[in-house]
């Protein structure tokens, strides 16, 4: 999702995403914070000795890095450079353990979706089972707050600890909401605020709190953490509805799961909302979102894609998630210009990309 | 499992088992700590919302309050009397919170059983499906840990935060153990040491942390923790070894679940490997506990389970059981004597019944 292409990636040591060439123009000090991430969530895989597999590993190995590289962008852009230009291990602990946070969540995930690939792997779903994946998740949600509360040196770094397992709990929340049964279509107003509370939990909370983390963690100001936390909220509202509008759209090749995947399992999102009165009550995207015991054929779940697809949803949709990346970025002034603030600005961005 | 017989029922006003009649002989300030943790609980259930039903609850009305007990009972052990004769709000929020992990384990090992009844109730898993019974279990799991963050005040507190949660990578780690494939069973005392490690993590520590956790959170001795600790790590093996030998015993009607259990998921327990030796290697119980593609029918499964059932693994077992219950008792005499005292001795000797 990341524009890559400013940097020749001749670069290219790393077999991390964390040190991609795409960052080799940014300064030292964040490359140095990855690096440095890098290792802490290695140490922290192999505290699990062996009930971690290679496989499991490549997992962690994988990844965006989105709310790692947020949190740390932020320390670094509230962090008083004065007193040292690199950032302490705590902060870096941090960063690991919402990472651990997010990968945690995604193992859990994938059995709910009986998803088989996941960042480019396996799933531990598809490669151990239910059962194993289960417990594998929770060994990582235990050792990723584990970590967390390691940090605590003072009353300012529990709170944080605390608002973490407050996010915790919204994710929670907001995964059972969106397991439930559908209210029914009747209200399109309030579906939409409904699926705005259930991405706002599921996604943007840990967005959110991964930044607000970041200025945080340097003793930033209260405001400066405010503000953090806000834009963070910001863009993982755009961040999730984005993802699903690549559902509608992904192909199986490079995406690793089937188009109209959310329409399979009756998840009603952005789109399919904003595309709904262009249909009439008969046709099979009314049926499908409101009929809960109705089993669609695969021709009429891409009959029903295809109607979203060629509607007015998709690009309404794609606005919204640009309004709240616009918002966000417009969050950004009230931090000190420079080239951290351009990354973090970058990567709001690319979200719509 | 406990001894409800010495004081007559006609007392008993509470609907739940803490507040049973069997503890009206027990001293006032238990009995107030226990109507407390009730509140308390109640009240962190409530903060769970819509996303509790009064079903779920109930899984947490009916436990036996083991670990909860404990802890209290050690904290009045070790609470100087002439400060106060009742408990803070801080030792309840402990118990509450490690009774709520405890319950987030059940949840999710419910899933891996595929068990319909818990505590007398239709499992969460069976009413709703594995999906949200991952979810449910999830959400209990970071509202335990919360509560648990949120009573942190001092350094000690927090270290003992951070022992709760070693104690929850370890029961995860001992469920992994268990699920994973067993070596074979050609040495017999590498199967029994395997065995007595995968108890102690996925039984015994929180038992024992709960012990702990009852001396330290009323500030007491670093001596009286590490042997509160101690006890509640001898009667937590003392609990699984009876579990497991009960498990060929039980009948379906009281236990709510079918005799053999173990078996027919190929967990080797203690009865399995003391009865080992008594039948030879073509015996269905060898065939049993080494060849995982093995699929017995369950005329073979009732055969085997009658094999361990009438040889001497079973009195060998609990003979361990006892020798565990009986150390754990003469660790109490380094605590002062008393109706708390007693009470947990009363507690520890119930498990052999």
């Amino acid at each position: 999702m990341y524009n890559l292409t400013r940097v020749s990636p001749s670069g290219d040591t790393s077999v991390y995403s964390g040190n991609h060439p795409g960052e080799l123009h940014l300064p030292a000090p964040f490359r140095e914070a990855m690096r440095e991430f890098e290792c802490q969530l290695e140490e922290s895989l192999h505290e699990q000795g062996d009930y971690l597999s290679e496989s499991d590993k490549a997992l962690y190995r994988k990844g965006k890095r989105v709310r790692p590289k947020l949190l740390l962008l932020f320390a670094l852009l509230c962090h008083p450079q004065e007193l040292s230009p690199s950032l302490s291990s705590k902060v870096i602990g941090g960063a690991v353990s919402l990472e651990m946070l997010h990968v945690a969540t995604l193992i859990h995930d994938d059995i709910i979706d009986a998803a088989a690939v996941r960042r480019g792997h396996e799933t531990i779903y598809a490669r151990q089972g239910t059962e194993m994946a289960i417990l594998i998740g929770d060994l990582q949600f235990v050792q990723a707050i584990r970590k967390f509360t390691q940090l605590i040196e003072n009353a300012h770094d529990l709170q944080l600890v605390q608002q973490v397992l407050d996010t915790g709990m919204e994710l929670c929340k907001g995964e059972i909401d969106e397991l439930k049964v559908d209210p029914g279509v009747s209200d399109l107003l309030a579906l939409e605020s409904r699926y705005m509370r259930t991405i706002d939990r599921k996604t943007a909370r840990l967005i959110s709190v991964s930044c607000r983390a970041g200025a945080a963690l340097v003793n930033g100001s209260r405001r400066a953490c405010w503000y953090a936390g806000q834009f963070g909220q910001k863009i993982g509202l755009a961040f999730q509805i984005m993802d699903d509008l690549k559902d509608l759209i992904q192909d199986l090749e490079t995406a690793g799961k089937k188009p109209g995947t959310d329409l399979a399992r009756k998840r009603v999102t952005l789109p399919h909302i904003y595309a709904l009165p262009e249909f009439g009550p008969d046709h099979i995207l009314h049926r499908l979102l409101t009929d809960r015991g109705y089993e669609p054929s695969p021709k009429e779940l891409e009959e029903a894609r295809h109607a979203v697809l060629h509607s007015s949803g998709m690009v309404q949709a794609y606005s919204k998630a640009r309004e709240l990346v616009l918002d966000a970025v417009e969050l950004l002034q009230l931090f000190p210009p420079g080239p951290y603030c351009s990354e973090i600005e970058r990567m709001a961005r690319s979200i719509l990309e």
